[in-house]
């Protein structure tokens, strides 16, 4: 004898309708209905399939989420901001990874036939052009979030976050200024770096100088040779911004076997706020990457609710720790 | 006039219930046959909708993935092991975040009644007992990764990792090491740390010494506050084993405003493999967060087809970097 919807209702003491919306996760119900409703569904044993819910009131809302770098921290982050703002709105979060190249084709090839999702949310990565003809031929919403921006949805003003880094330091009387642009986030993110610190050097009145702009690989090792071509110049600047926390936190190190100190040598800046960023006691400019995720999950939601999905360009903020000092405080 | 399934296995010449699973991402189709019909179907524009998939054979698997902490470190590397192998067998995966105790709550209070999932992978906590009989009412299989253990599924022996780390300080020839255990891990984790300290200081014969292990809380001001202790001890120890890499590199900063270096003064040891272990230069236990997710994935597939949850423990393995060297190397 199974426990039909009607026995929660009755039991629930509201109508069939309202129980099949408080269960579905639909919206329209007062927080306390929905609440007797799944105690009472409990009480019963009552198990709603997603077929059963499905015909008892339109599908649910799934969203994909399409994630190059699932272990990078911002990525993480962005998540950990999304996840709860569609959680709270009934709408279910399908992971996607796109990280290897293979993997990626495959996604786009298969997404208009396979059809899972309402709408799309694409986080930390700029699509191409065959990839937006693809999300067309599907015909869901698309955000964009913590991208390099050139589609709707949620990001940084990436030239405005490495100024804040090089003006800081600027402030504080440096006039050899370095940086350090290591390869890894989407092209339109390393080009705006280097763009921001010509520019403050510019605007400060300081002569061009190509040098002190250096491009590296990724990781451990770029961060090395960065800081390594960075002092090896004729004139080594006395402080170095950094394209991310992580290559700042090893242009911090390769100074340290360097026998120089941060700040009292060089001082170094990263972008970013890396979770270990405080730790590491690194100055750094915050990209609130928690809060394009939570905004990213307002902005699907709209969508599904047949909005546009606008373009918002939040701010970053200097975040002054203990790895920037004024130039010359050698002891 | 629509593009039926007939028409895409027409062209894709397989029969319908060929095209069928292909396009269903289910199991038993050639990969070569899989990829003919979906390019017949992008060809046609064939659309299949999650319903007329679901009833022309079935639904397909949904694998929730709950998980507490999204913007920690390891849970996107265990994220990133575990979704290819997901994706690759045609499961969606859905993300569920349980970070906060109201939502851990109302997570376990609905699971039941929504039944969204045909598996479950709980990623870095433990469920309680509450929580394990909700999930015995879905009767869905559950597989547990890098939690403390305790219920079938993936992990790494904590005990054993703590005591990689400490054991390479005594090889170095370090008689006085502390420990600094934060807040964070779930508790078993923490206190296999403890206990692994106790048991390799004690098995090298050496002298218990409460004060040598000090409990404090989360994030910087933590670390600051365990470095802080040692220091003040009586007779500070020369090498330091944190609870994690996040600890250890708060450890290090706090030892540079100390004036000590490391490893020349004070050697430090970390947990975990964090991706900024390798740029901060910092020795460390790698416990492989991505191998167990990819690994708790294997076996939910496995669970799905029929399989009882086996429990796997992985190996750890001490990474040596430039945070640790021999006592008294003090110039």
């Amino acid at each position: 004898m199974s426990v039909t919807l009607a026995d929660v209702a009755r039991r629930a003491g509201v109508s069939p309708a309202t129980a099949s919306r408080a269960l579905g996760g639909r919206p329209h119900v007062a927080p306390a209905t929905r609440m007797r409703v799944r105690r009472a569904a409990d009480e019963l044993n009552f198990v709603v399939s997603p077929e059963a819910s499905r015909l008892a009131g339109g599908a649910r809302g799934r969203v994909g989420v399409v994630v190059p770098h699932l272990a990078q921290w911002s990525c993480g982050a962005a998540l950990e901001g999304l996840e709860p703002v569609l959680r709270g709105a009934g709408v279910d979060l399908l992971l996607y990874g796109v990280g290897d190249p293979a993997a990626r084709t495959a996604f786009f090839a298969d997404l208009p036939a396979r059809r899972r999702v309402d709408a799309l949310v694409v986080l930390g990565t700029a699509l191409d052009e065959q990839e937006r003809a693809r999300l067309e031929l599907m015909a869901v919403p698309v955000v964009a979030a913590a991208g390099r921006g050139g589609q709707p949805g949620v990001r940084v003003d990436e030239h405005a976050a490495a100024r804040h880094a090089v003006d800081h330091l600027l402030h504080l009387g440096h006039r050899r200024i370095g940086a350090v642009a290591a390869a890894g986030p989407p092209d339109g993110v390393l080009e705006a770096f280097a763009a921001a610190h010509r520019d403050a050097l510019h605007d400060a009145g300081l002569a061009h100088d190509a040098g002190l702009l250096v491009r590296v690989g990724r990781g451990a090792p770029g961060a090395a040779e960065g800081a390594g071509r960075l002092l090896g110049l004729r004139e080594p600047p006395t402080a170095v911004v950094a394209s991310s926390d992580e290559v700042a936190l090893g242009v911090v190190r390769t100074l340290g076997r360097a026998r120089l100190r941060v700040p009292d040598d060089v001082s170094v800046v990263g972008l970013g706020d890396h979770p270990l960023a405080e730790a590491a006691d690194l100055t750094t400019v915050c990209r609130p990457a928690r809060e394009q995720g939570a905004e990213a999950g307002r902005m699907v939601l709209e969508a599904l609710a047949g909005g546009a999905v606008p373009t918002v360009v939040l701010p970053s903020r200097l975040v002054v720790r203990g790895s920037t000092a004024p130039p010359g405080r050698t002891t």
